[in-house]
């Protein structure tokens, strides 16, 4: 969409900060992913947080900030809907939705998407299995929407060196059972800044038709998911080795 | 509420069918289940279930039910909300409203809940730890609901000859953190109808304040959950033995 | 053994400390939990620890203070063998011999203990299932020797409120697909001396066949696992309480 | 050693099958995949089995097969030992010592082979934490012998459609914490053979040093582990694929 791909020969490319913390900052950011080859903008306006007193988000005033900097970048949007009452409000803005983890099985928010004509991030759930997580894209295919792109996040187990455990072997095993494309989230999978190149690197090697990361201009102060954010210039560079990854797989990386 | 206790000197036995599949089938269950010592109903009208081609359940026309048996039996009913679209709806109808397992961070239907003035079951999530559980529980009582009742489940592990692995630490772990009721469903914990009996002892023994049990008249032709239904003299029987148990904790069990 | 009993109408109930530490430290302990009603001593001479810089254990002199609690009290003890070099050395001393966890697919050490007479404890590995527990027993059992008590010490999981997660439903499950008795502990189950009692309650009430507890005259200054070791006097309230769990499943508490 | 390479610019390539079976398959096999460019034989002689009925290798018999393999094809061999009375006896055998998953907290064992002046290869355990891992090197470190290399071989989690879950993560997290070097198992990790590729190249991704792989003449016959083994042919392919990862992080492929 807005030209750029998600499967194919393309390793997409989503960049953006985990929570969109106002205008400037969101444009401030976009603009310099989509300068290092990003070619899908994030941001979270509405954000599921353990604690209720937890940041949740700037809501509408987000998604505005999120409309502008497609402005600017001609890129794509891609934003969490968490509630089946905001579809109408979501849809108006993002390019794609995004399900978070905490409500794959949200069975009625997944109803809903399966009425839009606009692709669907599915994020797997913290301990779904493969097989329900397709059960999961199945209800939002079966009410019409095939765009569906499903995204790995790493699963919760007993080890505690990771937020979770990035579950790389998940990316081939879908790719057996089902044509859907699969892109993968190490930050939120690792929830560390320095593993984030890695299992970018290990995804895109498994044949992941894309890699979502956060990026933050100062992940000291982020309002959510700071230790898991890169600096716009570490995601540059991260960019420029990733590259060799693609080619070798015979692909291209985002507008990289 | 209806002169039915949570806490305190009683352990509350919550029993009915997964699912309401029908009028007859409700009352038939609830009154045997009464009559055997059962304090509280439970039944599901909107059923929240991996595959879009599963029984979703009967909707209003269940929650009818349910008041019906209410009206029959005089014992307070649970059911489950699944969509903040349809709280009043269910809130009309039900005593006690429950929050599943996939729905414990669903965080906007926690949200509406919390604004409710109805005791609130909240599941645990199949693998959420304790403290997130607790954060949960928070969502709702910071809007002013302070009616909650937790619910031990189980929880996801690679142990595969029950459905899930019943945590049974959880209940004093939180009697040490809370002040909140903690009641265990053994039914679906183990997935097995011969295991429930057993569960349902340790849950006791180890201090819970009620337990919900799933009573089918005819396991095998349940539309939902039948593997784990007990019949209803099988309920019988085990409220019988169950007794022991409480009694040896100090309490009362349900109406037995 | 030594008029002991495990299985039957009588939950075993093996008490002691998790290392012996010395002569008077064991005797004294010995003595005091047989008063309270153990029904057999535990106690660890060779040690496997996570790290080469924990105690290790005293080795055969740890096994010499084992045997003088034994005359002294006239119980039985229960005492772990780690490496198939030493079995003559801790079968001249133990009347029945442990593999702890970390060993229940140490297979060279399970057909060793295969070829003694004497009653093996066998414990589940952290992250085993149940079909491979029993296979493990196979080991032994394929040797020739059928004594063989399996013992649920928790599993591995996500949840960290408790250092491993009790399968409480491990023990009927076993119940039904093996005629060996199954026995638990709790204290290293949860790794908290606050939790121990309520997850032996459980244990009882789920159908086990006995209960092995650490005990310690001083949990703060303890070599090994202080965190989750009884003192004596908690131990004799524990007893006192269990014992009407006991007898509400229709059985005995070893000595109590 | 003998002039093959692990850590530095090289990923170490070990091939060959689970267990050894005999003279001419060993000795097929290892020309084979030396040809291809194995730079490791492996095969197994004394074999962990979960069942005591499976077959558990051809002992010494093996260990002369995978030597005479070494001799045809000038490649230094890897095999497992399993218990420390063998030590003298594998000792003279084998280049480089693999402790396996089941005995990663065998601490006898890994006392025993910290005292050999051999490579170790220390597989990690099903449920240990890396920090665990760490400890057991740790063991083998102590007694004087630093030649540890770490394979990561997947670990058990609730999913079901791998053998374990292959944690990716844990390379670039070893990496950070030790300097030893890092391999990686896929074939044991994913327990399919269809995954093994996409899993080595995400491991070489991840800054693996080497990666384990097992081959077959015929999998359908294989007396163990025949699902996950690939064929020559298909190894060969690998191979060829595999190398553009590698020259993509500026490393060389063992002998490819």
């Amino acid at each position: 969409m807005r030209g750029q791909q998600i499967g194919g020969g393309t390793v997409a490319l989503f960049a953006g900060p985990c929570s969109v913390e106002g205008r400037e900052m969101m444009l401030g950011i976009g603009e310099k992913v989509a300068s290092f080859g990003a070619s899908f903008l994030r941001g979270g306006a509405f954000k599921p947080r353990t604690s209720p007193y937890a940041f949740q988000g700037l809501g509408e005033e987000g998604l505005r900030c999120l409309a502008e900097a497609r402005e600017a970048t001609g890129l794509p949007v891609a934003t969490e809907l968490m509630d089946p009452r905001d579809i109408d409000l979501v849809g108006r803005y993002a390019d794609v939705i995004q399900i978070g983890a905490r409500n794959m099985q949200n069975f009625r928010l997944l109803t809903e998407v399966g009425r839009l004509d606009k692709p669907v991030i599915l994020k797997r759930g913290m301990s779904a299995t493969i097989v329900e997580w397709l059960m999961s894209a199945e209800y939002i295919a079966s009410e019409g929407n095939r765009q569906i792109i499903l995204c790995e996040r790493g699963v919760r187990t007993f080890e505690t060196a990771t937020r979770n455990t990035f579950d790389v072997s998940a990316i081939p095993v879908l790719k057996s059972l089902s044509h859907l494309p699969v892109i993968a989230d190490p930050s939120h999978a690792t929830g560390k800044m320095s593993l984030v190149e890695p299992l970018a690197a290990a995804a895109i090697a498994a044949g992941a038709d894309g890699v979502m990361v956060e990026v933050h201009h100062d992940p000291e102060t982020a309002l959510s998911d700071g230790p898991q954010s890169l600096r716009p210039e570490a995601f540059r560079e991260m960019v420029g080795r990733l590259k060799g990854i693609a080619v070798a797989m015979g692909k291209k990386l985002g507008n990289a």
